[in-house]
């Protein structure tokens, strides 16, 4: 397996950059990943939440917990 | 993986500081951060439970299962 | 990290006092903590069971299983 | 961490004694305690299922798988 | 703990004979019993699916995934 | 124990066989059993989607990740 | 086993081609496979979100956590 190939080496390369995560509620956080672990929890700094593509609050900082994430793509 | 990069690193730095902890059932705990392990469990002090932005209970300490938790974010 | 600082560690400060726990059905039993492990199944005594603050059932001691837990309050 | 103080040992105190377990889909047995392990996989001897307090069937023996449980209690 | 007081040991007394599996769907399985393992991975021989106490399929051999099963009972 | 009383040998006899793998939202999945592992992820060969018993795809290859199977049965 | 008969061969084997990944809640994506762990978490580069078979969302790289996905095929 080359380098690059794994799904981590992915978040890495997101490092400090804005990303958007996808919780199972339906609910998406958007901000810079600062930090992540094996269990893909999250932390984001500068978040925002949205609902329905509106920006519902406000967050600073934000740790996700990784088992309600669905999805993490570039914002 | 520099200092602060891990996401217990962010928690470890919120020690003592008042947080807000969105739950899988819509309910949010907003207290002290007094402790916290890598299952995510948490200790708040001074706790307040909230729905819907209203304030429902006044808990003191409350432990708060990790498994149930969404996010975590400065209050 | 200081003694003290773990969830556990909250938990054994409250054993044989009056705690409420919240499951993710809704439920609420309130009772006296007498055991616990790193699961956070919890055996209370003297237990009550509680639905919309109403008392439903006199349980004595019960055994509740971790993972349908999400809060334990002082009671 | 006194005899008594692990939720297991409540559990074995009530072998071949009759208990009452809780399942998460709302149906309730009630049998005599023949084994458990530390899942809280249960087998019940002399079982009967109950849904709203009626009886709704005659089991014997019947083990019920750990996860499915919220509550053991004295029956 | 002597021997016959852990659950896997009254499954162990089962093979070969009928049993019921009551699966979280509501759906249940009813053949004989040839071979499980921890996970409660269950595999029926000569089985068929019932729903609402009605036979809806005639299977031969099924394999069921333990996470599953809510209870096993005798048939 | 003796050699096919364990769930899996019972998978790896149905390897190149037609198999039908229901799912936890209802759908199901039948192909030639390909490969599997112990978290019983299936890969399935000339694969079609059931709902209700109507065809809704042909997929060729498919990988189903096992938590989401509840059954596995000759097809 | 021989080679080849392991899912996770089959997830390699599609490195670099089209997939399409079926989640829990009912989305759809599709892209080009380009990394995956043990816990079937992925990544896709060049992917879109379809629901109900229309393409809902442009997201360039995305990276799916495992347990949410149902199956992978070809796309």
């Amino acid at each position: 397996m080359d380098e690059g190939s794994r799904p981590l080496d992915t978040l890495n390369h997101a490092r400090g950059k804005n990303v958007m995560l996808d919780l199972k509620n339906g609910v998406s956080y958007i901000g810079k990943l600062k930090a992540f672990d094996i269990h893909i929890n999250i932390v984001l700094e500068d978040a925002e939440e949205r609902k329905d593509g509106t920006v519902t609050r406000k967050l600073g900082t934000v740790f996700v917990r990784g088992d309600t994430i669905t999805i993490i793509s570039p914002a």
